[in-house]
């Protein structure tokens, strides 16, 4: 089981909670593997870094990398003895920690690179073919939600045409639903991303039954 | 020269840009370890995880301790390239990083110890006898100034002498001035502390020319 | 299970013996740490150490860290292959062991730190609310047993009270029977501390199903 | 300077030796760091790996990048010791290796990503605005050189451009002459791209006097 | 379950094949180290290096090394997710992996020693009496076979014996069936050399089963 | 500057002190490696670990090796700040550190094989020809000068020669004057190794003169 939490539900425990409940449940019949983003958080240390003076996307991402790992952090604190007691900084982490530990949960890995390549990256070097994305946007929307109230949700896309839609805000911490990298893993290795709403993490669950409580990103 | 950062000072751009400026000065002349606090981030992340149903005091100290991490990751991209890409995660790797780099930032090292402790290990290891301790109290005051207008601030006073009037709180996030680990370090190994306002990163110079601009801890 | 060997236990073979045996079978249904002090070749190494005319408390300290972990590698060589096959050299270390080896054999960590202090971090590290603490005083004393005749043994202490006796030695390689920053640590996390003698490592079962063949520190 | 080598140019040794008094020339008067490509062998290896019934992208292209590493390592034995004794394996390693010794020869990083992204990461973390590109292409051309007589080589193209251009095929072994990862990478860090014809490594020194005997990627 | 395959072994898929099958079923019931030789693909990348101008022996044997650990890849690749994910680079890290992965391969681990040797390193490491050596020559001769036609086959012989014979060729890439250091390496650790016919790797399975369809290296 | 120290002269901290002295000196001028041996104590330790149980020939050597590496640390915390702050682990790792620190001092590194063997290993990844080898016997005798009173000094000799003559015991903590294998990495790099006496460190700077107050072996 291979899930990315958006760093956004790294701000109300309630959720946390939810979240390591959820982890917890799925770890007693299958490794777990979680990604966890930097949210709000890395946003505003990348904003005080930039005010000092950091023009560096280098170090601007790393800071919001180490975010993320906070981020995992709690969840790793929350879940403990069942987690990895650090997040893997490298992929090759990622694939042993994966096959010694019930759970593995952990940040961004390197610049440039958004969360959700890393959890795309994890499920090709792990063989899983379908992977839990928890955002902040539970459905892909024919347009943008939030700007069109006629926008519909799609309950099944590819990932080549969602691919062209999205924009390629690649600034470090702005990056869209998903970005055209993540995207590209997807697409050169077969594997599925189920979207979810982060406000209920049980959505895992009927997930797991087969069910879409989202929106399908398939890989062609 | 071996100085610690509370981690108040890493909430307003302004006086960090002021603290990369001085360490920037000193590099040209002296090898420099920073070490930085968690401050005000480190106990909202510690108390978010509490209220996840973190109860151990070791994750909890982890999660200070990658707060600080976070917080020297923002002077080392400010101070790019002098100083070492990562915050050290040990003691020898300080040592390492100080032979190397012109500037060592970093955060805390081990759970149960405050990153006063890890100032004095510090200067320990590299056998230097004096550090520089930028604190949210610039002085050492007869009682405590926040409650008692009567205090009165002391110009030298012994280790000893401040470890039995420290209050020793050793719980996560909640380490006072200094605690009394951080001063038996001191008082073994002869290390001298120059407390220092935070607010004024300038006052830097003075004490290096010799000035005493706050208190000074002597190591008996 | 997490316990602690004096350092003087590594001198004569048949006592090591007989802890590789207790060790070997603890294992069989329960996680075993153990953390190894330096004894009489650490104080040795040590003085030669200060002749050479090392004078810094760090290297004093270190040198004695590297005997303790001599130490330990006796018992993993006459453990293996149930024993992590060399001594964690960080507290994560311990951690990440633990979990995956039937036995881990640690001696110091850092400079500074009693190898009891290590053996109450991995206890808070790992969860574990009771120590076992093989001492060459298995029973704490009214007063210093081996100045007073009249000292009586006490069967329970809190680790407050035993705190403010203590001495508080932080000369490297003379700790006291306990240091007060290792009470701190249990008192901290609420880990009781079984005092036992070193000279009888089978005391241990007898500890284990409850019964106090030593003094006990409990954690207030 | 920050300089890739194609694969290429890892099957004739007197090329090989060409660049390698290329390299030690630089030296002397800059730090330099060196990525090199995969070429033939890795796609043979890859071939092999395939045949044998590897299909996951993962190790394919870890295949590939320990391919370039073997390369990367005969550029240092000849370089020795001058480089870095070994290629480092992550970013942050090349950020370390650059800042200590006077030449860094490294291969690629992840899966998934191209020795052309290594590149532009690399020039990213060093803050270096303008990277050296020996590849089979010496030139890019307005078509496929190598299908249509008619093609025009271009002095000047800007990356975005030729993103829209490049055939993103991401096959492990099968990049195009650069992919468009890479070039999001010089577009958002403002680094241009030298593009020089492999066969010939003195061109070196006419692109680092400011003449342009190949063609310039702008990022723009 | 110890076993050695001869660099050669790494030209031809089908080989490669069986032996992965081999592998696989073995390790239904045992933990298999493998350790892989680095064959021709090592020999011309040594040829390459000294064209080059790489003189010292440490470089060359590194490039040895490095195309030997490319070989452990294509396995691991094969075998994934059984093994660990990458060659271990110490002998430290093999007796790790083996406690941990059910497959471990690893290639050649320092500069002057052939792969034999880590072959019976390895066996001494962990304690095992037998290893199972695939070779190019799946057979001792009274001569060289190769040479001679007259050459008889040896079931038995003692490692003492064999170390006479041997001619110690110990340059970069021309070690001969075995070693002198690797043959002292099984006298003073009692292991037992199975020599096979690299190949037929299913040998394997009758070997394990007491019979010897090659020679039967002693350890006397 | 490569050399190595045998284990005997860890313990009288006169001779340590003059080893120290001269070490410093020449670290103005030269980078410089020294290897320690293990001497009585690893002899002792060894023993005391057989007497628990330990028979593998692995471990014992591990105990070996790490008690050469706490004599490495006594020289370490002497020479402070001038030496890297941990006894290497690996050949890599000395290579490494020869770079960055002006002196390194490292123990043992693998099981089979001797401090001499890590000496001249050394020399070869370092590209040095010449090494001092400061022994219990400082000359080469035609025969045991200890059994013989007959035996007379030799100042020259080839390294073939003396290889036939010495016996090859290798059990751990008993090695010979040198072993063959020190002597095959000799022959093999064309490394010549002066013997001189450990109880006159002061020899160092004749030898280094071009004098001969030992014997020289010559790599033939």
């Amino acid at each position: 089981m291979v899930l990315k939490i958006t760093g956004k539900a790294f701000t109300t425990s309630d959720l946390l909670v939810k979240y390591a409940k959820v982890i917890r449940d799925i770890s007693k019949t299958h490794r777990v593997v979680v990604v966890t983003g930097g949210g709000e958080v890395a946003r505003k240390y990348i904003e005080l870094a930039r005010e000092v003076g950091v023009t560096s996307n280098y170090w601007l991402d790393e800071i919001g990398i180490w975010v993320s790992r906070l981020n995992a952090l709690i969840l790793i604190g929350a879940l403990s003895p069942l987690a990895s007691p650090t997040p893997p900084r490298t992929l090759e982490e990622i694939v042993r920690s994966a096959l010694v530990y019930p759970v593995t949960v952990t940040g961004g890995l390197i610049p440039g690179q958004s969360t959700a390549s890393v959890l795309l990256q994890a499920a090709e070097a792990l063989g899983v073919k379908r992977v839990y994305y928890f955002s902040a946007i539970g459905k892909v929307y024919t347009k943008d939600p939030t700007k069109h109230p006629d926008a519909k949700p799609l309950s099944e896309l590819s990932a080549s045409e969602l691919k062209k839609i999205v924009e390629q805000k690649t600034l470090p911490g702005d990056y869209a639903l998903i970005d055209s990298q993540a995207l590209e893993y997807a697409i050169r290795s077969g594997v599925e991303i189920q979207v979810l709403d982060y406000k209920n993490p049980e959505l895992m669950f009927e997930a797991m039954r087969g069910k879409n409580p989202g929106s399908r990103i398939l890989p062609k």
